[in-house]
């Protein structure tokens, strides 16, 4: 096979290796697979081409169009993924790590393209909470916005998973409106540059929205500044370096780090030896320790058991353990392959020794280990090693120092809280997990320990079946821990993305924050449309067009009749003593739901129209009791608008309510779906 | 009078100065009034003082505890605040300013310990968002949750608003559950210490909750770790330095900062000589640049109007500025005070300086300024200084140095995308202003500066009359800029608060769930009340337990009836073949304001109880269309409980209606108020 000259993608061209290329090798081989390293190059251009060129395409889309194209992205690159499952083999991994990385990194972009729809405006400005009253007559008011930052993204990739994580860093990072320049690592650069120019060929995103560099980034750090973000994935020590760039510091340049952490596993005092709970524990613990060879920011370093039960549970693990064939990752048999590289196998057997200075190897002795296949003498192979510690209080490296590879520790606690402490030593965590079938251990480590941890993984029975795996960022959730684990956050749906925009209070009167935020506030004007709104398709409907309704007489009868009607005989309806007494009312009043039908009956429209259908209802608050002999009047006016599809889109509306003193008694927003 | 002994207040006492603690001299005389600094301290002492007294005590509390305590504190200060006024004036401010100091911190306190009780649950984990689906069947599910951080909040505070600085940092800290440890700026060290000693004094807090650092912070920074936050407000190069120390780099400790920044205001086009808005232009920027003698990280330190109306806009700015008596404090003649002291004035004139390099002074000569009053002579005076900058393109140092005192440079510009441009020059920007009554020139600049802002305000005719300033964090919107700004963020309700707050992911069963957040959540075990729950007490309710109804028959002649009494004949309830061609129904159907109606007849307790009234709604979705002849039931759940005061809380319901198939087909949040 010939060696792949991996290229970078630079201002819109490729560009080839330069004859200082570093030569990347085989993890299960040692063989020379790929070239990557190009030429010095002009970081300051790179920059303005993504500041100057992609970032003003991107931000002429809505967050729905760049939506759209994320989902165009991930199917376009799922078509072609088996050639990059080929080309992973050789960094060591099985095809199951494959799959977790490549089709971990298309369902990653599926769904934030799916939550980006869902959850922002089609619109480039998305609100952020409700509008915040400043003043008493209303004349001046405040809403906060979130707007796509104006310079780049910049990615520094880990290894492990090359295409999972290209994927889950520019997912939210396009989404939001930024361009991004890639930085892959350079062991597994092959690889991201097989998925990246298939991101390219696509031509689905402008130019200037995505670049990458395969080989060195220069001073392209040196010349970040305070509209740019840095998403490292990567190693503690290689985040600090890279944060304490005086630039990125001078600048506050936002750096989200993503660090290995000393992630544990905690197994809950009910799930003693013969519970469902016990197995489903010693399974996920030994799939952490060997899926992509331990090779994972998320893997269990620590593994926390009732001390009763520690012997029960080596045991366990040890026996799980035994049955996974170690060595030639092509082999269907092979339950885990090889580390990454030599360089890494040392590291990680070097970080073993330190954490054996305070445990014991129960499991995986190095000199009696050969791995499965012929050829593989020169492969970065290992077995999983599992060390047991007898006293974790006192121990420091099972707690600080993390091997990233097959290598986990197995310690004792005493009850939730000292699990809970032992978990915390860990100094921040991207992920937790407790394996118990009881609520209130659940939630007592819950309080002791989520503000060590990015994410806290229970599974018991009754979730197993359909859980995602401890190790396993999802897209919905955040992924990202404090303190060792970097303090970074990314995805969490739409949360990644704000990460990319930067949130600005907004003060003024009501029509220049309608105009602002492209959303009709009350207190802003209010226009009256050519005919009623409900007989407008929705291209012809715009923020603040309203109408206000006749009044209609809310009667004792109304009141008699809807509660025989409906059953809903509430005494505050029906007995004007009983009500009186109550502290809300002023004696009988009428259902809120007889208003919000009355209200219903009054802007509805008959015929076929525009409108298709009531799809839901927002924030209703009732705020002054209707008396009979009262009379209500409906003030309808537009918000906005969201198309959801080629034929139609949804309308919120704001509802007012008032009385006959023209006091507000109700208001919520209505949603319907309108044809284009 | 006597020089006042500053102390400071650690591990629960008072501590006196040393022998070496520093003289701090009155802005307006120079005289010495006050000493300061403690001998060397134990910092890991008082940070652990805080860590294991305070913080545990804190975190017994619930977030409305805590919102309580908060408004106790801000009324105690408030009886007493006539002392802060009188011991302000020697910091050079008028009364004026002491107001915008001590009432302005007094108020912020106040709203963040009811935006606490509003937007908090009454409880020490608060969800964040909904619960996620992560599976097909629902037996594993995702929610996001805030939990207060186990360390201590580190303030340190600028010197020109020691009360309001003090006040605006510990609100919010305090109210997520985390202990503050005070470090007030030298320069006013005597004022915050009065307004520390009442807090201290109304012994509101448990022990450890705050203590006052005045002297030198010591190798405190050095001790810090992933679980601490560092709020700064000052400059930019004192900034840099502090978040630059190894440990905060090591551990990631949040660093939130907020500096002084070259903050702009624009005039909008229309805003030419003889508008209102010209006016009002004028008059904010002089009052900016004179209240607090310009001492504000807020203040507008470049103005910006159409290059056509650069001069009548010098003219009248200069005409106000005329009019500002500059000299004692005291005297209520008097416009603007005195800088803290001479250094800062100096230093100001240094600045000043550069700026003139670029700028011509139109405004404010040193050489013929003299403050009035009596015995002022080694007061820190200095008059406002107008530049007007003719090449603002060209120009530097009006973009980036800043002169923090009473000094603003004015530059023209050609149209709204050259305004922007200039406005971005700063690099990251507190707040910039726009005063127009164009609402597509205020949204213009939005969305071209919103990025580089962390606050814009906006005011014209409409507004004016309360509007809030340019210069005026208040408490319900976020306070805090990016890039030259710090990039923190502060305030902004309970914003702030998840400052210190770390987000963590949950996930697992809905029974896990529902026990980690205290809410139950669809999916988690239902239980039988013991009586239906609209006859129980909040005190007797827990969440989860469900009552679900009878079925009720939805008849065409319902519909009929329902359409008739209130006047909603949507052909889509009345018309077979007209509901047939629209995309959601299969013919006709049953309005959703019957569906609800009938529900709450289904599980309504009609005689009086605990049940005082339905308050409102939230998230109604109708899923599935009812069609004459189906039948519904309702399915009531407690999901959570909040007291709003000593006789009712709210109650939070979650309802789903039913059909015959067990088909869901609709689902809302009921919202009641109970008795307790």
């Amino acid at each position: 096979m010939p060696v792949i000259a991996v290229e970078s993608f630079l201002k819109g061209a490729w560009v080839t290796p330069a004859a200082t290329a570093v030569h990347i090798r085989s993890a299960i081989n040692g063989r020379v697979i790929a070239r990557s390293g190009h030429a010095g190059f002009d970081a300051q251009a790179v920059i303005d081409y993504a500041r100057l060129i992609g970032g003003p395409a991107l931000r002429e889309m809505t967050f729905h169009d760049r939506a759209r194209k994320l989902k165009e992205l991930a199917l376009y690159i799922r078509e072609r993924r088996e050639v990059l499952y080929e080309l992973s083999f050789d960094t060591g991994g099985t095809l199951s790590d494959h799959k977790i990385d490549v089709d971990g990194g298309i369902g990653t972009m599926l769904v934030i393209s799916s939550k980006g729809r869902r959850d922002l405006p089609d619109a480039n400005i998305c609100l952020d909470g409700e509008v915040e009253a400043l003043s008493r007559q209303g004349s001046f008011v405040g809403q906060h916005i979130m707007t796509p930052l104006q310079g780049v993204g910049v990615h520094i990739n880990a290894f492990n998973f090359p295409v999972w994580g290209l994927m889950e860093k520019l997912a939210p990072c396009l989404l939001a409106g930024v361009p991004a320049i890639v930085k892959p690592a350079t062991a597994t650069v092959q690889v991201a540059e097989a998925a990246f120019r298939m991101m390219v060929e696509s031509g689905i995103f402008p130019d200037g929205a995505i670049q990458f560099v395969a080989g060195s980034v220069g001073d392209l750090l040196d010349r970040l500044g305070p509209q740019d973000v840095v998403g490292f994935t990567g190693s503690a020590e290689t985040a600090l370096k890279l944060r304490s760039n005086p630039s990125i510091m001078r600048s506050a340049t936002r750096f989200m780090s993503e660090q290995d952490s000393l992630n544990a596993s905690v197994l809950g005092p009910d799930a003693g030896p013969g519970t469902v709970e016990f197995d489903l524990f010693s399974k996920e613990v030994s799939q952490e320790m060997t899926a992509r060879a331990g090779q994972k920011c998320t893997a269990i370093r620590r593994i926390m058991v009732p001390e009763i039960f520690a012997g029960d549970v080596a045991e366990a693990i040890e026996a799980r353990l035994a049955n996974v064939q170690v060595g030639d990752p092509h082999d269907p048999a092979t339950g885990m392959g090889a580390l990454v590289n030599n360089g890494q196998k040392a590291d990680v057997l070097e970080k073993a020794g330190l954490i054996g200075s305070e445990a014991r190897l129960v499991f995986g002795e190095m000199n009696r280990f050969a791995p499965a296949g012929s050829g593989m003498e020169n492969g970065a192979f290992m077995p999983p090693m599992l060390f047991q510690c007898a006293d974790p209080d006192v121990a420091d490296h099972v707690h600080r120092t993390e091997a990233f590879g097959p290598v986990s520790t197995l310690m004792g606690y005493r009850d939730a809280s000292h699990a809970a402490e032992l978990v915390n030593r860990g100094g921040g965590s991207l992920v937790s997990s407790v394996i118990t079938a009881d609520p209130d251990f659940a939630a007592q480590i819950a309080r002791r320990s989520a503000a060590f941890n990015g994410r806290l993984y229970f599974n018991n029975a009754d979730s197993m079946a359909e859980s995602t795996g401890h190790g396993s960022p999802v897209p919905h959730m955040v992924h990202g821990g404090p303190g060792r684990a970097g303090g970074g956050e990314e995805l969490g749906g739409v949360r990644g993305a704000f990460h990319y925009m930067q949130r600005t209070a907004i003060q003024g009167a009501p029509g220049i924050i309608a105009a602002v935020g492209q959303t009709w506030v009350p207190g802003a004007d209010r226009s009256e449309p050519p005919r009623h709104p409900f007989r407008l398709r929705m291209s012809g409907l715009s923020p603040g067009q309203s109408i206000t309704t006749d009044a209609r007489e809310v009667t004792e009868e109304d009141i008699e009749h809807f509660a025989r009607f409906t059953g809903d005989t509430f005494y505050a309806h029906m007995d004007e003593d009983a009500a009186r007494a109550n502290p809300f009312f002023p004696g009988r009043v009428a259902h809120g739901y007889l208003l919000l039908s009355f209200a219903a009956g009054l802007f509805v429209d008959p015929d076929p129209g525009p409108v298709l259908a009531n799809t839901g209802l927002n924030n209703l608050r009732f705020q002054k009791p209707v008396s009979p002999g009262d009379s209500i009047r409906a003030t309808l006016t537009v918000r906005r608008m969201t198309r959801r599809n080629h034929d139609y889109g949804e309308v919120r509306w704001h509802v007012c309510l008032t009385n006959q003193d023209d006091d507000q008694v109700a208001e919520y927003e209505l949603l319907t779906m309108n044809a284009l």
